[in-house]
């Protein structure tokens, strides 16, 4: 079967086919406009570069574009987004990729924005030797602001789901040599492929927090979320907020087949991808609202002191000296 | 020498460093904010990459960030812009990327905001094996909107400044044959290499408009810039509005130096990265517009008829087949 490539198409009929992925209003101008109603809008970019970030052995298109929505998303509903206005879509594509690898890009694109909300405000399509996907996401915000450097001594850690997920996820779908030793749990494996090709995000985290808060004084929250994994999630909070984080390590939830040891915790901690929501709250606020959402869990606390991490329980500091993965 | 590259200072001492390019409030956090007052918002965004767009026997890293900042804010003011509230930058760089390249890039998008105004409200520089700048701006849309498709028959087309200089610029730096029967007027060339490395913008062009409208009723423009190339902006033009352009090629204002003969035509008419807008507008405020703003010149006019376009003196016509530079 002829594969048709993008430079079989030519840039024109590749710019209108890319329009009619957008709403029709939004196609064939040079910027995209946003209408605000006195609200401040939150702005988020994330690219994903070909064998950086994704390859075609791991994940599909679809899958992808799903991905690329979701992380922006998770950016957003971290800083306190209470609606996705929309995205824009920047690619960078080979000559020789196939246009049904870029429909398949846009099919999970739009499945994602159907799902958490949004469309596509713009795009655009550039040549290059590697594939590229940069997404802008605007969100409103909502009325509390999330912030990393929000977060105060005294106040209760948390976390939305569990980790690591998403990194079996990926090294099952890369075909690694797992553990010899251990036969994985089939829901376990089912459910780590998910994580990793279809990362779910809590659009209701914000009405949750809303909801169970007593003291409607308080405007900022200290968040953030582990899309490069719980550590360095719960060490960007310590540093913005200059405190010390304690972390509770039998507290930490866990899949029920997550296998032990010290390779599992490596993956839990450092695996990334997650994007799990990462918080702290005052006290009787924490109680409250993982007392209303199943989904959060109590993982430690921050008191005063040099921004850092340490374990309730001192044999787990070692952890904390692994080197996790680095881009450059 | 030492050179230092990414790849040495690693990925959160990079982070570090590219926080202190931004306004103190707007680093670290995972989203920018930004605060609007009940307006509407434009927002666009370009991506350059290397040996697409750009390479370094060219241009400069500092003069790449001024232009990657220009080339955006063209497009908001072509879509009516009146204020730039700021710009996301993404970076790919390959690893062995030397950190002053980064550090002169960032000099360039600041001097261009400096000029035109904006902030850098937030980016990020992932790894890969090709240089690429995705900017991505936000400005606040004017009284009158200015769109592709806004353009009537009966109107004047009209254009800022002059064409093709970018694209002698380019050749020039490039050190391409160009003509060995002509001896480029040496202030030509100067001009050309300004107009490649360093591209002006038009940010009194709104307020201009609106000074000479007597019809406070139009609150439309048809108007894009001529980032793609003189006849690729008219072409839009016709196109996204449904009528056809007739030019005037004697009235087309060029360079006093500019040489003549068909090959100098196709550079004035497909040479791209100009950055002028070109628009159409009825004709006593046309007049009114070239008489108070002496950069700008009637170049011919819309008439009802197939999306087109024609000059008035037929000879001339056999330059829209040529077939401009196309990346896919």
């Amino acid at each position: 079967m002829h594969k048709e490539l993008l430079e079989d198409i030519g840039e024109k009929e590749l710019i209108n086919r890319l329009g009619k992925f957008m709403p029709r209003n939004q196609a064939s101008d040079d910027c995209a406009l946003i209408k605000t109603k006195n609200e401040n809008l939150l702005i988020n970019n994330d690219s994903l570069v070909e064998n950086v970030h994704f390859d075609n052995v791991t994940i599909s298109p679809q899958d992808l574009g799903w991905k690329a929505v979701v992380s922006n998303i998770s950016d957003l509903l971290s800083s306190g987004s209470k609606k996705t206005i929309g995205i824009t879509v920047s690619l960078i594509l080979p000559s020789k990729t196939e246009w049904v690898w870029v429909e398949e890009l846009y099919k999970g694109i739009n499945k994602a924005l159907n799902k958490y909300g949004g469309i596509i405000l713009g795009g655009d399509c550039s040549q290059g030797n590697q594939k590229t996907i940069s997404i802008t996401a605007i969100g409103i915000q909502g009325e509390l602001k999330l912030r990393r450097n929000a977060c105060s001594p005294g106040e209760i850690i948390l976390t939305t789901g569990i980790h690591g997920l998403s990194k079996l996820g990926y090294l099952i779908q890369n075909k690694n040599n797992l553990d010899k030793n251990i036969s994985l749990n089939e829901k376990l494996i089912r459910q780590s492929i998910e994580h990793f090709c279809r990362p779910q995000v809590y659009p209701h985290f914000l009405t949750n927090l809303l909801k169970t808060r007593s003291n409607t004084k308080i405007k900022r929250i200290g968040c953030t979320d582990s899309s490069d994994g719980l550590f360095q999630a719960v060490q960007d909070l310590a540093i913005a907020s200059n405190c010390k984080a304690i972390m509770n390590y039998s507290k930490i939830p866990k899949h029920k087949n997550w296998p032990k040891g010290d390779k599992w915790d490596e993956y839990y901690f450092f695996g990334g991808e997650d994007y799990e929501l990462v918080f702290s709250l005052p006290k009787k606020w924490a109680r409250k609202l993982s007392k209303l959402d199943k989904n959060i869990t109590e993982i430690g606390f921050f008191i005063q002191g040099e921004s850092s991490i340490e374990f309730t329980d001192n044999k787990k500091n070692k952890l904390l000296n692994r080197t996790p993965f680095k881009h450059f």
